[in-house]
């Protein structure tokens, strides 16, 4: 292990009926008024919302609310809230949802908190976040790791970018996390969850490794990912195994909460190719990985061969082969899982063509947020190697 | 998983030369005015206490120091403190050292924070943290874990008790690890400190699982106990191994974060039995452990058998036989390996023998804060379960 940061603060409390400590948890952190976030009409018909407000309730905690949240959150809901959430006097905001509720929420706070900036300036690194509102999150879905992450990912529609943003005030304070408000997920939903987070641990497994021997943190990936595959075989059946969702929750969380990266580069090249997809098709974010993960393994495998071996090995277990033999078999066995669970391995899976050279451009520069750079870290990549994988994706 | 609660919020700052930045650090934490604990006279020899020093002055941070903290620390030092650092305005506490000089700053903190409570009630339980002052860490030792959790032991030397106390507010504000300043610990201390690293995982894992099945918080505390059985090989034989020694530092402090027993009761019965060895012959904490682990292990280990099987599979690689043969065979490799890195598996290689039952029986008593109580989930333990499991240890 080299070098690392690990900053973690947010504190989680897991569990069946713990959504009914919301409010308590909200006092403790000094709220007076809240502006609550949600997504669509399940947190409503469900009886979560009902919970919240009760709970909130009891603590003579006022808020207001806002629904509406879809998958790849807009950036033009996220300004709505910064002006609904200032006019009322916000002092909280409260996710009740999953990544794209989440992030919503974060944008909200940190506009709330900086009433002179333009959110969008701080996605696109024009001014950097110093403070923000305290965000507090019941997590509904399992799958983007929003809930402890320091990232929280929008969507311009106006410009049609799709991007993140890392900083510790992305932070939630706190994150409620009861497996049972998972049970009422669609179906498409819980594999695009198992994805995301098998994803999350991909994107830091593979990477550019000089100079890193990192035995816990591999162990603890490759332990994350023997664990979500096996519930999420589970989970894909029947969503109303509180072990095999719970086990999925807590992945989620520790997928992206930095531990199953430590003291290494980053890569996140297929977060970014998915991200040109979803931000074009509005694809969901899971889909978009399952459909370009394969692709890009197979581009960059070469770079780190033994590595894709020891994940056939320690993931799969498949032991027999030479090292490229077992790196092919390992990226086949994550195709057929990734299959199995009605996930998609190419465009036409996922229910997009595109016919001409100029498609495939035009999502290879959306991958570039500043022109020149490269993306990814166990091959950085350019123009000309984004576009061969976005080739083989189209089929 | 079944229910938790989840809380790390120190930041943890973790590779070589990280020490510098300690005055950077606690300048972003508000510090003024820092009291600062450290232990012998090797945090002076090392240059690591100029160092700080420098860090602290180029900060305009003022300071002022107690040396002297030895292992099982005592609660006298701990109240010395808080009167200097009390006089001195102390608005913050910086350890430099060990779990013993973590404990104590922790001590010094809650005593200066609360300035009409002495501080043995709350190790008591007669008086309750509600507020503290913030402690940073610049870890020398990787044992205690200390540096990222929630609790904190003191030892009293009047009463010859010594206990831990558990609390939030024992976690530190952040924790600065560099590798390289564990190279000139005695080699003794460095196997202690596997011991250590080990039990806190191992005092979660074997504990009372009725109704619990927590596959990812397993599957990591196995990693975690493969990894420091592999590199306590390596850091026992040569104390330079930066890659040894910083997997080992890493393995130190999520074991004892709360990450490897999420989901279930934590046991914790071998820490209480060394506790009151501890106590009685002031002996090193993790000494104490290795001494005491085998014979609790064999006490109870019939309760669960399948559980002490799966270790033997999963930490040691063993597999032929049955599951009784297994919980053996583990239990047996457990004891090989703390020989094989000179750590005592009984009182006489501790270099200690009780003659009469009095002393076994003061032990058995020592072990119980509250008379009628009992130690540990897998078996609560009465005193007619102790005294047998100490009848075996001193041979």
């Amino acid at each position: 292990m080299q070098k690392f940061d690990y900053y973690t603060p947010t504190k989680v409390i897991f569990g069946k009926g713990t959504e009914n400590k919301v409010g308590k948890e909200m006092k403790k952190d000094g709220a007076k008024k809240a502006y609550i976030v949600y997504g669509g009409k399940s947190a409503k018909k469900s009886g979560l919302l009902d919970k919240v407000e009760k709970s909130l309730k009891d603590e003579n905690i006022e808020y207001k609310m806002i629904g509406g949240v879809k998958p790849n959150p807009r950036l033009s809901l996220a300004r709505e809230g910064v002006k609904e959430a200032k006019e009322f006097g916000a002092d909280f905001i409260l996710a009740v949802g999953g990544g794209s509720v989440i992030d919503t929420a974060k944008g909200i706070a940190h506009g709330v908190a900086n009433p002179d900036t333009d959110i969008w300036d701080f996605w696109e690194g024009k001014a950097k976040v110093e403070k923000s509102l305290p965000v507090g999150v019941i997590l509904t879905i399992s799958a983007a790791g929003s809930e402890m992450s320091n990232s929280a990912v929008l969507t311009n529609e106006e410009t049609g970018m799709k991007r993140g943003l890392s900083t510790d005030f992305n932070r939630p304070k706190f994150a409620i996390m009861d497996p049972e408000l998972t049970y009422t997920l669609p179906d498409y939903q819980v594999g695009c969850g198992v994805v995301d987070i098998m994803m999350h641990t991909m994107d830091r497994y593979f990477t550019d490794l000089t100079d890193c021997q990192n035995d816990l943190t591999d162990e603890i990936a490759e332990s994350l990912l023997r664990i979500v595959i096996k519930n999420g075989r589970v989970a894909c059946k029947n969503k109303e195994d509180y072990h095999a969702m719970s086990e999925i929750m807590w992945a989620g969380s520790l997928s992206h909460n930095g531990l199953t990266g430590l003291g290494a580069p980053m890569d996140f090249a297929t977060h970014r190719l998915g991200h040109s997809l979803s931000a074009k098709f509005d694809v969901a974010h899971g889909a978009s990985l399952s459909a370009m993960w394969p692709h890009w393994a197979n581009y960059v495998k070469h770079k780190d061969i033994e590595r894709f071996a020891r994940y056939a090995r320690n993931v799969w277990g498949i032991t027999e082969g030479t090292d490229e033999e077992l790196a092919d078999k390992g990226i086949e066995a994550t195709v057929e899982f990734f299959k199995s669970i009605n996930m998609p391995t190419c465009f036409s899976e996922l229910g997009i063509g595109i016919q001409d050279e100029d498609g495939l451009r035009e999502l290879t520069n959306r991958c570039f947020y500043v022109k020149g750079t490269k993306v990814g870290k166990l091959i950085p990549l350019t123009e000309e190697d984004i576009y061969p994988i976005y080739v083989s994706a189209n089929k």
